[in-house]
């Protein structure tokens, strides 16, 4: 996996980069075996639907040593050190699992604003890698992103009054689909008008790399198929956190700024000698 | 508009049809154009979101002399005859919006089963004529079906107790995105894994034909363009409803089952006499 300059300059005009193939079916299917173990923890770090089943697993990195390695694999350093021009460490990781039929629908959001707003992230020099580990169609919630908004910096939102619900934390409500900050309708409508949306699907290992400030949004899964992926968020070691009043937990903030090691591709030798 | 033997046949089989520009630009636009007067009434045959937005209008044909007309046009007359192989009058007849960012999803049902034990229709000899007013994308909540899924008759679905919330009359739970019977989800997974899902997009004046049977859902409206449909339910003349003891309203449940009698496809100059 080598990023060419025709990647970087797609990622810089679009705001995203899709990249087809870049884990195996085997890999894909190792992560996939970590699941139940960290499901299955009652911490902080799982978030539950309204159902009871589980959302989204965060800080994967912190607390699984096969994650901790995966996320340093080269092929994703380059890509993250290429596109943000200096070295670079973990801000957040996540598993986000959309259930068959279940799966709740996202509005249309900016991730850097939190960043910013909640971690003190001075600018939006940050990105995120979305690796699919099942497939992803238009009918089970794929991400939708409106190309080249990440160049808009953070845009006018609308803040709804979602904080600390029922005496929750006030972060909890940016980990639900109920979110605090989303975008302003007419601005979106303007830039639906002029770039469309892109749906990010495609065969489990594929990645999207997006832009810490792209809009997205995603659909609810009316498929029988969940979309599970695995996300980790890279921002440059040349954008470290500020102090803020009210630090968010390390799982959604981390604070190490160690400038992350690359290790070789080949992670699955950790499971092999566990 | 001349029904062809492959067009019969693939309905047979798919149990829907798709039909482009089945309604020219200037027809759309004449229909769009009665919108505001009927959104505007403060009866029970307009039916709106949580947000207070219109969701639906019912019984278009029994309060507009132009929707009175126009669902007797020749090219859908033919089309309904043909499919159902007698004579038809009309069941029902609604506009469903979906608003903007606002749109809800709905999940996987069959008409018939609600036509069946809420109205005494005998059998599903029954369709729907769906006409797009807007353009419909993958973005703006399309009509997904399970291709097929028409042949399996009234499968087994999860009943909910929604029945007359909040003291409403018991109907009105088919007309929100809670629907009362739904579709059991291990009956949805198998056909979906055989035939997939057949998400019906297309320019304004498109029809989609679709038998009483068939599994459909559509998800939310995650765009800022409406979607907004007109939709006709023909059944035959020899499936007329029987006995029920409690009829739903007749702008939901017609009884009048005089057959249809087509009237040239120009129904414009109604409007041009106004």
């Amino acid at each position: 996996m080598k990023m060419t300059k025709s990647m970087e300059t797609a990622f810089r005009e679009d705001g995203y980069l899709m990249l087809e193939s870049l884990f195996s079916e085997e890999e894909v299917s190792f992560i996939l075996h970590q699941l139940p173990i960290l499901m299955a923890s009652e911490t902080p770090h799982v978030v539950k639907e309204k159902n009871g089943q589980v959302r989204s697993i965060y800080g994967l990195h912190e607390i699984n040593v096969i994650f901790e390695e995966l996320v340093r694999v080269e092929r994703l350093i380059n890509i993250a050190r290429s596109l943000l021009n200096s070295d670079v460490y973990i801000h957040q990781t996540k598993i986000n699992i959309k259930q068959a039929f279940d799966g709740e629908w996202w509005e249309w959001h900016q991730d850097f604003p939190y960043w910013h707003l909640y971690d003190g992230m001075p600018v939006p020099r940050v990105l995120s890698v979305m690796i699919f580990l099942d497939e992803v169609t238009d009918f089970n919630g794929p991400l939708y992103v409106i190309p080249g908004t990440h160049e808009l910096g953070m845009v006018d939102f609308e803040k709804k009054a979602t904080v600390g619900i029922d005496g929750a934390p006030a972060y909890t409500s940016s980990l639900s689909a109920n979110l605090e900050y989303t975008i302003e309708r007419k601005v979106l409508s303007q830039w639906f008008r002029q770039r469309g949306i892109f749906a990010a699907t495609g065969k489990p290992g594929t990645a999207l790399v997006f832009h810490g400030n792209i809009f997205h949004a995603s659909n609810c899964n009316l498929s029988p198929l969940d979309r599970r992926v695995l996300i980790i968020t890279y921002n440059s070691i040349e954008n470290t956190l500020t102090t803020v009043e009210k630090e968010r937990p390390t799982f959604l903030s981390n604070r190490n700024f160690t400038p992350l090691l690359p290790v070789p591709d080949n992670f699955l030798r950790i499971g092999n000698t566990l």
